[in-house]
């Protein structure tokens, strides 16, 4: 995925991380707490691990980012949170790796509003994450010796569409019923996005169309095919990530941009319009 | 299962089946399309896969009709649905092999009344499936190479009795936790029907009568054994079909036959009396 | 379990329990029938398969007790219905040996206030178990050959607490995310109730205090450690019971006794107060 490389790739040393992950700063910080919303947080948690088991999240004054790639550079989420979704962001900001699944089992017993409390706590690098009537603490991973947060990729694509996530979603589901990957296609003379799965015996199209095309804008007709298994889940197992577009479901209106054999982007909004997501994935290459 | 046994057999040649099949009329049509509700193609679909994977359907101008009987000859199903049940139905009439798992899943978008389109193209023998934004072009099987359609035993039964399809399962489901077998038995005497499961140490009975026993009609006093797998599925797995009453939930009326050691005949209608099922199930022989 | 040892353990002959079973008072009885809610005796066997599959019961002119200990002598239950519960109770008291998950499988069909009739029928050692339309003949198991019923054991705590069953679990599965073992600690100073897992690198505690501790009488800050498979069954398999706690929702107001590496007591009661169950689980040695 030559138009989204992780900076460095598995190879990065500390050395060459240094100033992304802004080491300096996180060490003069201390101690840094932010307060955000369970829903919020499990939004973000729910998305992530899609792509990845742990990240590196950027959590201060400007709200939480976290980029991360899968480690074999198919699928990448880039994700922001602005400092409005929170409670209350304190002063700084530290950058901190964090083991997600984790995570996601600490604020089981919150939900909706409650608040979460997560307090970095510079000198063991850990995080105390605060709920409810729980207090966890819990290991930080250095990011010095993580994987280095991708770049994220500048593509100026010829066709977008929208479209309601759960209408995406099934469509991608059908080819899976026949097939391993899945074709894209923006069908410029009728205004359809034709989502087509390929079989050895059978064919399943599903044409997204009239009121479930929120909208389009088609310069040209293009056509990109993408590997199910990082949409949806692998239809057979052995596909560790549940596919980018399983957590969403019907009422997250989905932005898209393809083009002819490039990744194809999705965007979406959330907590209240100050969360924002870009997944990316690399095209398969077609052989036939 | 000597009194519903298949025309033919696994052995069945291409030439044995000819006339069976119609293969001149099919090829006569060409293509054919009927339309039929999406809820109707579900009942036939469920109730199918109780008993085989694939099946020769015969659609056209008299509707759909399928005969089938499992690898095993014990368990049987034939089942019509007039033309009234259809949107449309066409002219021609053509026999396909269908496999009916794929035919499931490519229909899982469809509900209700939904229309589905099934369009039957000869010259590459596949069937074209249409619903909602979906279009599938799926791959027909040659009756030819398919098991043949089975012959329908002809039975007159001393005892005939009418149930809902829940009361009757649960009975039988009730023997399943101590035996793989079941009796059904018209006690003529007090007019109920006696579902007995025995095991090596416990017994369980489950009697249907009063209210529960919508009709009967007992000659004299009869009973026969079944295996629970072809009923409800198996109870410790490796039974491939989930059994023929599994599909069948409250409000079904079942109108049953059993006679001393025969086949054991349940019927009910569906599609608003446009549908007709008739299972067919071979005893056990008893040998304590 | 010294405390709470079972009286002869694995080993006990058939002499030795003799007593115990009053096998001479069962014989005379010949045959006894007992009425009993589907309901009531549902919960009965929930709480018991929480540590054992075979127990055996009491039942008569007494209602019915149980005491049962798991295979490790960790865990015990200890269980009384009153005969108010009861229906009917009639006039003798018959102990025998009931294979508690074929009894759950039996009455699976009875619900709510359903009758059961429970007859048992001296001659075979069987019990009678009939429902709605169901009859179940049951084998009974001979007390002489089973484990001999444990000793309860007597404890005097210095802390109790009373919370709602759910309150309790959720905190105790919240260790669970980090560990095999869970503190109960009876704070003193704070008057509050302190749930804590310890993991290799993570720490979750739950505190209940305030409205979530709906009583509290600590003499002195008191605290043991237990194994979170006897309470919340086995985090990773393997282990064959649920956890004393599973079957215990919302509603349920747990009464808890804790002390220094002492046994835990759990009560509450059931049946519209007829019905008493006391959990017993031994601590886990800290070696830390």
């Amino acid at each position: 995925m030559a138009a989204a490389d992780a900076e460095g790739g598995e190879e990065a040393t500390a050395d060459d991380e240094a100033e992304d992950v802004s080491n300096a700063e996180a060490d003069a910080v201390g101690s840094l707490t932010v307060v955000i919303r369970a829903e919020v947080l499990q939004q973000v948690i729910d998305q992530l691990l899609t792509v990845v088991d742990e990240a590196i999240f950027r959590i201060g004054h400007d709200g939480l980012s976290v980029a991360a790639v899968d480690p074999a550079n198919v699928a990448m989420v880039d994700l922001e949170v602005e400092p409005g979704a929170f409670e209350s962001v304190g002063d700084g900001m530290f950058p901190i790796g964090i083991n997600i699944q984790r995570l996601d089992d600490y604020i089981d017993g919150a939900s909706g509003g409650d608040p979460v409390t997560l307090q970095y706590v510079a000198e063991n690098r850990s995080i105390l994450v605060e709920h409810t009537n729980v207090e966890v603490e819990m290991a930080g991973i250095d990011p010095d010796y993580m994987r280095g947060e991708p770049d994220v990729p500048e593509i100026d694509h010829s066709a977008e569409f929208e479209a309601d996530a759960k209408v995406l979603r099934d469509a991608v589901e059908n080819a899976q019923l026949v097939s391993d990957h899945v074709s894209l296609e923006a069908d410029d003379d009728d205004g359809a996005l034709v989502v087509n799965g390929e079989g050895d015996t059978d064919n399943i199209e599903t044409v997204i169309e009239g009121d479930d095309l929120l909208g389009a804008n088609f310069s040209k007709g293009v056509k990109s095919m993408f590997s199910l298994a990082y949409l949806v889940g692998g239809s057979t197992g052995g596909s560790k990530y549940k596919g980018i577009l399983k957590p969403l479901g019907s009422g997250t209106e989905l932005s898209g941009k393809i083009d002819d054999e490039m990744p194809i982007f999705l965007d979406y909004d959330f907590a209240d319009g100050f969360g924002h997501v870009r997944m990316m994935l690399a095209p398969r290459i077609q052989n036939d």
